[in-house]
């Protein structure tokens, strides 16, 4: 079955004009980082509903990411959260992980879960908080160069929660001085990814609120800062694969936190809301990737595609799982976009013609695709089934509930 | 210097026509009830900041309730949470809020903290869940029969993450029935008020998402039902006083939850957003209040007026005062509009005197009405600054930190 | 190709336990309303872009129409606006129609477009031109008589654009009464199709602003008046799908207007900015279709599927052409849901499981199974492709520019 | 009365440390720019309601506009629009504007009018349509100088409506090679003000989307270039002072374009929708006009605040006017914020302090102030009474139907 199928997709596409060899060869070199908390419980302000099996320490959370990138093959790294993720022996971290066949990626400061940062972490009014929020900011360059991690991925949840309760520009002032003595802390190989978002837990104000923001401060400090888009992040109406195209022209974009949301910032499974928009993501960065500039070429190449969800509701490693099949399925589908098709009914302003060559890749099934690319590589062809036939989840339970959460 | 700044003000106001004995009495009437829950310490899923002094019990929660209302004078009752409220004896609990000088107010069952509502609670498709929240629902009936309340304040967390998750339809059906029967347990005074959210912690689809949905359950359940409107559970770009004129004019509208967002469901002091918004709800209330209906009339008489707010980083007492005080001076500015001049002007179809009308009350300054009104009563002239100097602030900061949370 | 392409896919289906013949039928006997206004120039308040070949009267309306009929086979009826579609003699209107293999649709009365509408229609405070508006509505109930339509569909741009302009709850009472004279005039076959609208021409508040207001007044109108849901008519954050499955399960869901927005009532082409909504929606509604209320039942089998978009930029016909399509498209793919496993999922509360049920037929390619239907009816393969090749656009070319706009 | 009313406002105001003539003096200075549009006729995409007495040429324009700064003394310069504004002898107009006691300010471009530019204008992928538009942008900087405005205020209704209809990073590179021709083409005491807008009439993306980008494209073209916020062009939710914070701080805010709007880009009466927006707004631009950084100070004295409605129904010259004075009312009462003490409560970071510091002053009457300013200044003490008592709208009534619109 998958056979014939296989076959009639194959002529189909090279009907399309795609070359399928090259479609394999970038599937199979995107990598997808997943979030060591995204195996821990999470939920809502109203509750955190324990589930059974959680890991309860960061060696756990990477045992189950280690089933994620087993059953799937995209997913080497896993990014870490200071303190969530704090050991004693980072080597000891790190050996564990290549023993499980993946790697410590992004590390993430933590700077909203002290009670010192009731108003602010870098952008407090407080020198000693801002001191103290920005030597956790060095101490995770640290703990970046000791994992061998070249990505620290910052989120600020500084902000204010009413008209005049801080000076906005002193509190810009302060993020940058901040961010200035982080940047120059940094290895030459380390990124520094600078996250926005527009509110909560701030209600009048965030500090950061869009990519405006953050490309600002990313120009100031220098080439290793780069912004870092989640999508989930953005006020309704707003065309957040514009915002991608942008940044990457500027050769500003250094990665994704994915996740999806039909409201706020709801960090559901990555694709479950609004599919669509992935794939116009991937489009355009797959069409700056074939750019005639070099500077924009490689970073499109070069961006970190990471998860961020928080399941408040499901099993944690089958929903991961869902998340990163989804970004494959739909980069997928963005590989079979024939832009030669594209750009010459955009040469002829011809708008249904180049809506149509787009959509036309999105409503294509590539799973024959994807079945057969897994089946080259050895990995399950139906990597949810795989997992839940593994007794993986049932192994796990005699965690008990109370395990990590955030 | 009130003195003649009252005098200026009665002049004003004589000058357009106002009856200040009728302003008066009326802001004398008014009553705002406080949510114990408001006392307690409450954040985002980021963050509950723990603060000093926070009461530790619902009977220190009546405690600082009182002392709103021996400042402002017009917040007699307060609303209580089960299971956050309950208490061996509810009629010491009842005691004690009479010997503050202050009554129990709306019972609000809790349906989204335990770990049988990770589904859903009335509208679980388990129908053991469903019982034991239908039960819940039963109890709380109890509770306000036992202290006296007749009013019923229902929310409900229902809904799911995930297209396909559950039976949307079923799950009306659920509800519907889980409600008639609490309505047929209720006595003929109580009033059931049914509240309704777009989303959180629901990100799909939340049963109640809208006024429809609540209103169209009431209506089916019988005159006791009601609509509860909270003023932040509504999608942007929603005009909320329209709904309120439109709930008021099927005589539907049994109370508010006051609270003010920028964002999504922000739970912010109310007011300090758009507090225009505040005033204008208030304009369409005494508008209905004077309608040639009396059933609409009635049930503008009757609105439940009560604060939902939830106060991430500010001092609760203080906090809730601002509210109420806010509350208040909204009241105040719309009871100063001229309804003659703006029927006349509608009447004529003066769209810019129309809105003249309605806009110059609000852009009058109330201090002085409020003042002398406070003086009348026996109040203190600024009861946050009174509050700032009694030193209850202080003389609750042995109670610690790690006071009652939700 | 498609021979092996659809084998491979009937042989999917059979195993993914869905009965092809079935969904074929259902595919059979959809019908898409088109509007005459969608065959002419349309824009935005900055500019209408005419284009050459517009119609210049309804009769080349219906040629245009009766093409997109004639490609897709699911097209058999146009919705007519008066004034805009207004001829002397509606039987030569009806017979050149039939003469197209097209028959008169909905008929939509205008009550936007004229001077005295300034401060609303039927909503005006001036009872004379309420007594216009109204008198157009019956005018209209009677060319739906002449022209062997049953359906009336009623948008109203009537609302304010500053606070106090007018008396909501009047202008409530003025449009109940409007309607109900307009009920009381309908034929017992005809349906009153009510729409809704949150903003826009109105910019404070529109007197039917949402469902709820929508439902209530069908509800007091009686049996003969249903909701007509816009799908470009909610503000962001709405579940559309829920409402739908909500006025269904009310059997008070009459029809749609089709159109797509990333924004607010963009009027783009259906399914060209969050294709999966649709496909949602169609869910739901097939999901009524098998309740055991057969009410329930018969509502979902009589929906009302209208196309209502607004071209700014690209050529009409190929753009309804493209809706058309979409709209067949997520039909067939909500017709692949396995309702039997999104059940059983749902049962245990697998909320991954059910996600997925659901979610797998949305991506699934349907391509080869229009393709196969087409050519059972002897329709072209691929429809868009057979109209730019039938040379039905070159040959309107003469019509020149100045066609009909609104 | 207004001796009165003064002179308890002047006692305190001096108690509350607020120096008066200070603020006499700065709203003495303050300028606000009328849009000669502003004075056409102009509605929604589904109807323009023509008025009686609206001007039919540009020299009209300047007459209803002279009306506007002869009763607040606050709006001595009128922006123009090319081509709506087109006349042979520029010198005549500024003769007649001057002999009105007014002068010509912003030239607006108009680049979405013509049939060319359905597809963009300076990003049109037609080489040939790109160089018109930028020949009329080097027209209107020739119009500026033969004028005298040392101002150009840009928006581009430039962008697509589907994804994939146009390569979003070429359009960049479009836009920017156009405005850098014409910013070499400006005089250098000239200002090139970019506006940004989220969507309309773009509806998929619009090229200048977002401040970020308005912002990045003035840094990449120089000092002369500078961002013009229009009130409305935001996506909900959006923190538009915060916006303004920022670009004072990096010395790059130009004007604003005020108006108002609840919904999308409503442009209505500046204020009338939440007019705490616009007082926060102001408290923005005092806070940096008290800044150290003397840039940041220049900045934002030299604001330029202009006027952009569009009255669907309300009539012209007292709409205009009650913009304006709601403009002045705002600043007004931003300008009593007394700021040593916003300082102190943020310095001791007391949430309820500072943010009772910043909404007192909003709360304050400045009636009895602006009527003192104006009797200071020989104006008429309640302006929009002034102008219905005037005669004049009568006196223009003879113009009739059919003036200039847009």
């Amino acid at each position: 079955m998958q056979d014939r199928a296989y076959a009639v997709f194959e002529e189909q596409q090279k009907n399309r004009g795609i070359d399928l060899e090259h479609v394999k060869s970038k599937l199979k070199s995107i990598e997808v980082e997943t979030p060591s908390w995204g195996y821990g419980d999470s939920g809502t302000r109203f509750k955190v509903f324990k589930q059974e099996g959680v890991p309860r320490d960061p060696f756990e959370k990477f045992e189950d990411a280690a089933q994620v990138h087993k059953l799937t093959g995209i997913c080497p790294s896993v990014a870490i959260h200071i303190p969530w993720d704090k050991v004693d022996d980072y080597d000891k971290l790190k050996r564990h992980a290549a023993s499980l066949g993946v790697r410590i990626g992004a590390v993430n400061p933590n700077l909203f879960q002290e009670d010192d940062y009731i108003f602010g972490s870098v952008t407090n009014s407080n020198p000693a908080v801002r001191r103290k929020a920005t030597d956790h900011l060095l101490e995770c360059v640290q703990i970046a160069r000791t994992v061998g991690s070249d990505a620290l991925s910052l989120w600020f949840a500084d902000g204010t929660n009413y008209p005049g309760q801080a000076d906005i520009r002193k509190r810009k002032a302060w993020m940058q001085e901040a961010l200035t003595e982080m940047y120059q802390a940094m290895d030459p190989a380390m990124r520094m990814l600078i996250e926005y978002k527009f509110f909560e837990p701030a209600f009048y104000h965030t500090d950061l609120a869009d990519w405006g923001m953050a490309f600002n401060l990313a120009n100031k400090l220098g080439p290793q800062a780069q912004v870092l888009v989640d999508t989930g992040h953005h006020p309704q109406g707003t065309n957040v694969e514009h915002i991608v195209a942008y940044l990457l022209d500027e050769e500003k974009l250094g990665g994704f936190h994915f996740n999806s949301r039909k409201y706020a910032d709801d960090d559901l499974i990555v694709g479950s809301a609004n599919p669509y928009e992935l794939f116009l993501i991937f489009y355009q960065i797959l069409e700056a990737a074939a750019d005639t500039n070099a500077g924009v070429r490689r970073t499109a190449d070069h961006i970190a595609y990471m998860i961020d969800q928080s399941h408040a509701i499901e099993p944690k490693i089958p929903a991961m799982l869902r998340s990163v099949l989804n970004v494959q399925t739909q980069y997928a589908k963005a590989l079979l976009v024939n832009f030669d098709e594209v750009r010459e009914a955009q040469a002829r302003q011809d708008v249904l013609g180049a809506e149509d060559a787009v959509r036309s890749a999105y409503e294509i099934d590539v799973t024959p695709l994807l079945v057969a690319l897994r089946e080259e590589q050895g990995l399950p062809a139906d990597p949810m089934k795989a997992y839940l036939q593994s007794g993986y989840g049932e192994s796990i339970l005699p965690r008990g509930k109370g395990g990590a959460s955030w």
